[in-house]
């Protein structure tokens, strides 16, 4: 466990490092932003909780307008509902009895739905449903493209649908529809394209379903990449964005109309670290590394000081590589970095330290970090 | 936090997933492997917690003759010393007046040592040790070849231990040289070219402080991938290997004499996970992403499964691709995969899950999971 980095209401300078900090300023755009584009747009944000693993953030979210959560496990679910939040969605398929019963049990308390791409998943949830005495949502996960989960789009969609529907304790709500690498890839174009076509699959399966007679409530996927696609389609009219709350190095890196770095949302999540080695010239180690940011999207970013990049990750350590327009870096130094991935980042801490003007505002525990199953 | 997964003595099957899994039978193989070996050539293990986070590990290795635990983290430090480590070594630079105090306390139960590569960090453990009223141990870290943390060798190394030496409440104990690049280097020919740099770079730092008259009692240094060279060098005479308990892809890749795997230690670290999705035929979904195995040295690989990939991971599912050979994969099955880096996947965890001959025999809780700082 993390010790508690720093007190609320104390001088940013206390924070023990390494710490994962939320810049409130550029946190509450991004929620507003997000808030506004649903509204203007007339959809639904049921934000995504895989993200930021904390009820503390969800209620932030639904202050604002979100109608719920989703998220991809039972563990999360649970820490969610435990935190005050009473509209949750597993975007996922849940297998196994225990999970399912645990799933179950949440519904007394709580609107809870989960995603199936199996007939074997739709029989076990309603089973678990009726021995529970509770109603569970249930979505038809769809592949729009993502290759992973999901039936094909059309025919099969309805079919399950109807399994669905015709299953005691559960109801059939509507489609998942989301396209996970479409978020990340790099061009406006290239998004745009990935759109097209999940709309193609989403389109297909719409007419499949109302084919059968069956009516489609919700049509929900999208992400912080390409929500302006799917909530200005007319078709999706509900978006499970996460990482616009924070962003990552990753997001910023696929570009917008205007040039390299796709500015939608603003940086607010960062790892705080302290210069702990400057033996060599030109060289500081920051007491930070992969056991504190995620590294599969490669290096983090170093904020806000000129001329200083991070040129190596380790398990505890980053390397910091001081250029000639560099100011020196001196033991004790903080240092801000931005991860390459912010999902993967959050759920190595315990705490948000959520700071603004200087001061320590709050504290957000991070309760579903490691609920994995 | 991640939900207990299974019951001790419950078979196998059923352990909830994503679980991290120690198959105890290739496991002590490589506690008992590593402790003749030591034995043998009279060198001391200080095996290093920075793998385990876990005391009971910790306990299991001091059992088998490990002198201790190193560590890079005031909290793994305290972890360690909670669950009854007596000898605990911060192979690492501790900045900031607060940590030294925590560490500092730690030294009033155990013997505790760390390393320094500036004079200041020395000026500061020697306040909190006066302080604090204990003694600490101080090594001084060199640069072996690693270009991160440590002074240069020689002088520069003799000059901080005769400040070390000087100081009130810390005594100079020896050396800190590890090469940790080193231990990932692809061919047995590149690792020993590593060694024998560094082997050049303890030596003239040996030389130094005897020619400034001080003794030095510790050269301390290695890991999994170059014990066996350190260890018989007739230089080191302290170990600090820790991935060789468990293993992993990235170690498996670096290859022997005897062919492209590096096949010193077994397997005994897996994460486990369940078949949640089987709607496109020649692939099956698990449970387990990229927050229950650390993803930055690549895919996992399959443990066990004839013709049977790992082709793509995202935070929560791991794709895998079926081959023409491969038995059908059904919704619910269980799967082991062998993460690509230890360290980093055992920090995603709360609890190993022991197994062995097809029942779980204990339930280890990695107490020192995020104890980053």
């Amino acid at each position: 466990m993390q010790m508690i980095p720093v007190a609320v209401g104390a001088p940013v300078d206390e924070i023990d490092t390494p710490a994962l900090i939320v810049d409130l300023d550029a946190f509450d755009y991004n929620i507003a932003h997000m808030a506004a584009f649903t509204r203007a747009n007339g959809v639904r944000l049921r934000a995504h909780a895989k993200t930021h693993k904390s009820p503390a953030v969800a209620l932030k979210q639904i202050a604002a307008g979100a109608v719920g959560q989703c998220c991809q496990k039972v563990g999360e679910a649970e820490a969610l509902v435990r935190g005050g939040v009473r509209d949750v969605l597993v975007s996922n398929q849940v297998v196994g009895v225990h999970k399912l019963q645990r799933l179950a049990a949440l519904a007394i308390d709580a609107k809870i739905g989960l995603c199936f791409d199996a007939a074997e998943q739709v029989e076990a949830a309603s089973r678990a449903a009726v021995e529970a005495g509770v109603t569970l949502d249930g979505m038809v996960e769809i592949d729009v493209g993502m290759q992973r989960c999901g039936v094909a789009a059309g025919a099969a969609a309805a079919e399950l649908a109807r399994r669905i529907g015709d299953a005691p304790g559960l109801v059939f709500r509507g489609l998942q529809a989301y396209h996970g690498t479409a978020q990340h890839l790099v061009g406006v174009d290239q998004r745009e394209a990935a759109i097209r076509a999940a709309a193609d699959a989403v389109r297909a399966s719409v007419d499949a379903l109302n084919g059968a007679g069956l009516a489609c409530e919700i049509i929900s996927g999208a992400g912080t990449g390409t929500f302006m696609l799917e909530g200005t389609s007319g078709l999706w009219n509900e978006l499970q964005a996460g990482s616009y709350a924070f962003m990552d190095t990753e997001y910023a890196r696929i570009g917008s109309r205007d040039g390299p770095r796709y500015t939608e949302f603003r940086h607010s999540l960062f790892v705080l670290a302290t210069v702990m080695s400057t033996a060599t010239p030109g060289r500081a180690v920051v007491d930070a590394g992969l056991k504190s940011y995620s590294g599969e999207k490669g290096l983090p970013w170093v904020d806000g000081l000129e001329d200083v990049a991070c040129t190596g990750m380790s398990d505890e350590h980053g390397k910091l590589q001081l250029g000639p327009r560099a100011k020196p870096l001196r033991l004790g130094d903080k240092v801000r970095l931005i991860p390459g991935h912010c999902d993967p980042t959050i759920n190595l801490h315990d705490w948000y330290v959520a700071v603004r003007g200087g001061r320590v505002e709050a504290l957000w525990p991070i309760t579903a970090r490691g609920a994995s199953n």
